[in-house]
Parts: structure tokens; C-alpha cells; sequence
């Protein structure tokens, strides 16, 4: 008898509805990571979590709030999808370092330090200087490492993020990039990245993203799993997922909100430009949550066993989520 | 062999200290029901929390949150005393329904409707005229219910009292203050008050406050043991308990916030007066946490079996505790 094999989807920012939630029940997704804030300050993502609880008391039968490994193991059971919480932007805890335990406690299990530009704690992938984690960025690491609060860099710059490693006494994540060596987008990790990550037991979601492709929304199937196998080469099996950074049935209004937050006036097209400045095309087998057993297939038929298919659809996501998200 | 029995004390309000917390200690208190917020908004009821996070962290030989009737039980068994959350007033959750899931989550256990003035949701024991629970306070009330955030009506005037407990599909209750029939004070309860609580499976919590005693800070232990009889005799040993309103160590600006909170730019002395501004001083034979000790001993002394003092003492509070903070 073989292992039960989960499907974790470690990253996506849909614009929410009962569709959605039907779409991850038919693509048999146990649990999602759902962005609930960008640039959201404290009590606007507190408003954030009132109208996700309006969405657990409408769909009970679709979804629940996941907190633990182990919800991940009741949403399998009970036929629904347990969705956990994460921010793409430290702006919810705002200066307060207090309000990490707050959110923690409000179910929050994931917290980019930056979200392309420098924040207080960490610099983004997008600043021209990196120096690094701050003062307040290594006392927030601590508190996080405390709580059970996982790091998550993904949009993050290349020294602060192998600072963040060096600094957590806890695994990171980048929940939602590539390597640089299949594709070379500035979000995408270099391979000292990836081994430093890899090194210290942290977890490397793949990105569906069409910026974070190689062809954009005309990469195959086959690139895609074929640039996991050499992932898996250079970062052993155990620590990779998917994050797809699925951005489903957004207008473009949030996208603009999740590119220019409040920090400038002007137009900031992100890794679009002002061309393209809409959200780009999906390729076509990855269009929303009902399309997870084509990666599935995929990682198949590049030579993966079943075993190591299903650590990468999900199995190392939830080892990951029980290890990490309780208090020291 | 008896039942174990708890100490458990429904309302207090205090500077909080090192001192206080070895004092609950001394006193074996397994629980107490602290009033985190009076007049504070939802942002600042987060700070308050916050503030108690970090007596938690500093302090956990001697404290932890309680959240469920078992960590009175944890708190018994590991030698601490479990601290729990509530309101005096439904200031932190401001005219927003969804907050009150939020702050549940967040372990608050009990939010009284009115704090002696008209709120959004009920009428307070201090105003002129008492129109009930109103159109919001019906809505409260249902979702106070579903989450499992206990009504607390101590402060609130006889129409809107009798009509929340009409209103509540789950028992309120009246945590800190005693019969007007032993001491007409406005904040002591009518008899029909008594019964109708009593009757709806709630729970009154007898007050030490001087203001809700006969002879004030000069009034006996006897007489204070002999109203718990006469109250017992009217309403059943299963629905009454301690809820001292100890207000230790506090500054006299934090009596007039109290009172005074944000409402008004007068003073308003609430049960004291100009002459008597301040905070009127506690009878000989409680003083802190130390002199339960003293109550359970008045009890015996006035003739309750040691099962009925037990049921006085903190295992009515126990049993209430178990069926009325969870989820529906």
C-alpha cells in the first residue's frame, strides 16, 4: 500500500468565489496558501480575515481554515480544501512586532519580508542596493521563529534572503519562484539561492506564473517538469513543491493594487510593462486549480516516481506545515 | 473521595503584576476572568492583548491564557492560573459584526452589551430610559452565540437584561454584582433579574466591589455569605459564583477612564461621588487574591455543604466555562 499523496498548492491570489472553490474540490486540492494581503496595514487585513470567515460560513461543505498539518490530513478526509494564510508584504504587522503573535494566532502561517521593494525588514528583488536584513528584520525573524510563523522570500533580494537563511533558526520558504538557470526573470532564484535553501531544510515552490516561465504562456508541460527534475537534481527531492501563484478572475484594478500598493502614484507595471499591463495569458495546461493533474502527469512522464511525484504535488509541502507552523 | 474543587473568579480588573499574578497564586485561583478592554476601540483592544502576550511570555510559571473550561483543569494541574479575556463594553468591536469572530478567535470570552451608558446594542444600568436590545444587539447576539463569546449584561439596565436572555438561544450571565435585595445599589440586581438568569441556565457572579455591599468596605463576611444563601435559596446552587471586581493597584486615572472612558468631558463619579472620587477601600477580608481562602471559609461557616461551597467557588464557573465557549 502505497502513501497517501496530498495535493498542496503553495501560493495563489484568486479573486475568491464558489466557482473557485468547486475548481479546487474537482482538482482534488487538500490545501491552498491564499495571499490575504499585499499592502494591506493591520486592521484592512483584519477585514481580510472577516471576509474569508464569510466565505468558511458560506462554502463549509467546500473549504475550511487550515492551521495545522493536520488540517491538511482533515481536508482529505472530509472532501474540502483547507485554505492557510500568508501576506506577500510584512505591511499587516505595520511596526508593531507584538502584532506577529496576533496575526499567528489568527491562523497567518506565512509573511514575505518584502514584497519587491524595501520594507523594515528585508530589501526586494526590485531595489537597486540590497543591505540585507535590517535591525527590525532580525528581531522579527526570532519573533516569527518564535510563534511558528514561517519566513517567506520569495520576493525577495539575493543577500537578504541568504541572510534571512543564515538568520532563522527555522526553514524559509520561497513559496513561489523558479530557478534563474531555466529562466532568467529577476523574481526567479539564483542557484546559490537554491542550494542555500536547500541546505536548510527550507522549501522551493514552482511558479505557474507566466512571468516566471521560459516562454511565458507558451512554456510546455514538458520544459515545466523537465526544470523540476534539474531543480531536484541540485536541491535533492524533498524540498520542492508548487506555489503557482495561480491569479485567478483578478480585474486588473488588483493587480495594479498588488503592484503599486500605496507606495507610489505612478504606474509601476511590476514584470509587465506598459504594453503588457494586464495579467498575462496562462499556459494552456495550467489554467486553474482543476488542472493540477496535468503537472502531475507531467512529473511522470519526465521519469518521476510515484513516490517522489507525490513529495512534489504535496507530500513535502505538508511535512513542511507540520514542522513548522506550531510555537517553538 | 470529593470532586476536585476550583477556584474560579468571574471578574477582575488590575494592575497587572508580578505581584498579583504570585498573589493568584497564593490564593489557589485556577481562574480569573480579566476585563482587558472598558472604552478601547478594536486597535487598541489588539494592544491590550499584546500586553497580556508579553505578562504570558514573561510570566509562564504563573499565568497562560485560557481559552476552554480544560485549561482551568491545566491550570490546576500545572500549579497557574488561567487567564481569561473580556469586555466591559462592546467598544472593541465597533459597529462591526465580524470582529466579534475575530476577537473570539483571539480567546475573548465574555463582552457585556453596555457599560452603564446607551451602546449600539443595549441600554445601560445608568440611563434614564431603557429601550431594550436593539436591532444590532439582535444580530450581536446571534453571532455572540455561534462563536461561543459569552453575553455579560452586569452593566446593563433591567429591560435590556431580561430581553438578552429572551434573545440568546445560549445562558448569559451576570459576572460581577449581587442582589438589590441585599443592597439596592443601581448595578445590584431585581429579583426577576435573578430568576429569569437562574431559570435560562446563566450565572450570576456575587461582586466584592465596596459600592455592591452592604455597609460598603464596613460590611461583614457574614453578611456577605448570608446574602450568598438567600441568593442560592432564590435561584438554585447551580447558577452562582464569585466575580470579586477586584480593581487592584489601579491609579485613579484609570478609574476615571473607567468611567468616564471617551464619553464625556466632565467627570462622571459612577457609583462613587466628589467627595468620594477615588477608589472606595475593600473590606478587611478581601483585600487581593490572597483572601478567597476567607470567602470559602465564610461559606462553610454560614452552613453550605462543602459540595455547594465547591459549586460557589469555581465549579459552577467550570461547568459554564465547558458548554458555552465553543463553536456551535
Amino acid at each position: 500500500m502505497s502513501e497517501t499523496s496530498y495535493r498542496i498548492d503553495a501560493l495563489q491570489y484568486a479573486n475568491w468565489s464558489e466557482k473557485i472553490f468547486r475548481q479546487m474540490r474537482d482538482g482534488k486540492v487538500d490545501a491552498v496558501h491564499v495571499t490575504i494581503s499585499y499592502h494591506e496595514n493591520f486592521r484592512e487585513t483584519i477585514a481580510n480575515i472577516e471576509q474569508w470567515n464569510g466565505h468558511f460560513e458560506r462554502y463549509p461543505d467546500l473549504i475550511f481554515q487550515g492551521k495545522t498539518g493536520d488540517d491538511v490530513r482533515l481536508a482529505r478526509e472530509t472532501n474540502r480544501t483547507a485554505i492557510f494564510y500568508g501576506f506577500q508584504n510584512p505591511s499587516p504587522m505595520e511596526d508593531d512586532i507584538r502584532l506577529i503573535e496576533i496575526l499567528h494566532t489568527l491562523g497567518v502561517r506565512f509573511m514575505q519580508l518584502t514584497y519587491n521593494n524595501q520594507s523594515l525588514l528585508a530589501t526586494g528583488c526590485y531595489e537597486k542596493n540590497d543591505t540585507g536584513i535590517t535591525r527590525m528584520g532580525k528581531e522579527v525573524i526570532e519573533e516569527m521563529n518564535r510563534v511558528g510563523l514561517v519566513v517567506d522570500m520569495s520576493h525577495s533580494a539575493e543577500r537578504s534572503t541568504l541572510e534571512a537563511m543564515e538568520l532563522s533558526s527555522r526553514p524559509i520558504v520561497i513559496t513561489h519562484a523558479n530557478p534563474a538557470f531555466w529562466e532568467p526573470a529577476l523574481r526567479n532564484k539564483s542557484d546559490s539561492v537554491l542550494k542555500a535553501l536547500a541546505q536548510s531544510k527550507g522549501m522551493l515552490g514552482f511558479s505557474l506564473y507566466p512571468h516566471h516561465l521560459k516562454g511565458k504562456g507558451d512554456c510546455t508541460l514538458r520544459s515545466f517538469c523537465e526544470m523540476i527534475a534539474a531543480a531536484a537534481d541540485m536541491m535533492g527531492i524533498d524540498h520542492i513543491g508548487l506555489g503557482s501563484d495561480l491569479c485567478q478572475d483578478q480585474p486588473d484594478s488588483v493587480v495594479e493594487w498588488m503592484r503599486v500598493g500605496r507606495w507610489t502614484k505612478k504606474i509601476d507595471y511590476g514584470e509587465g510593462s506598459a504594453k503588457h499591463a494586464g495579467f498575462p495569458p496562462m499556459p494552456a495546461w495550467f489554467n486553474d486549480n482543476r488542472d493540477f493533474g496535468n503537472i502531475e502527469q507531467g512529473l511522470i512522464d519526465v521519469g518521476f516516481k510515484p513516490e517522489d511525484t507525490a513529495k512534489i504535488m504535496g507530500n513535502n509541502w505538508l511535512r513542511f506545515f507540520d514542522e513548522n507552523f506550531g510555537t517553538l
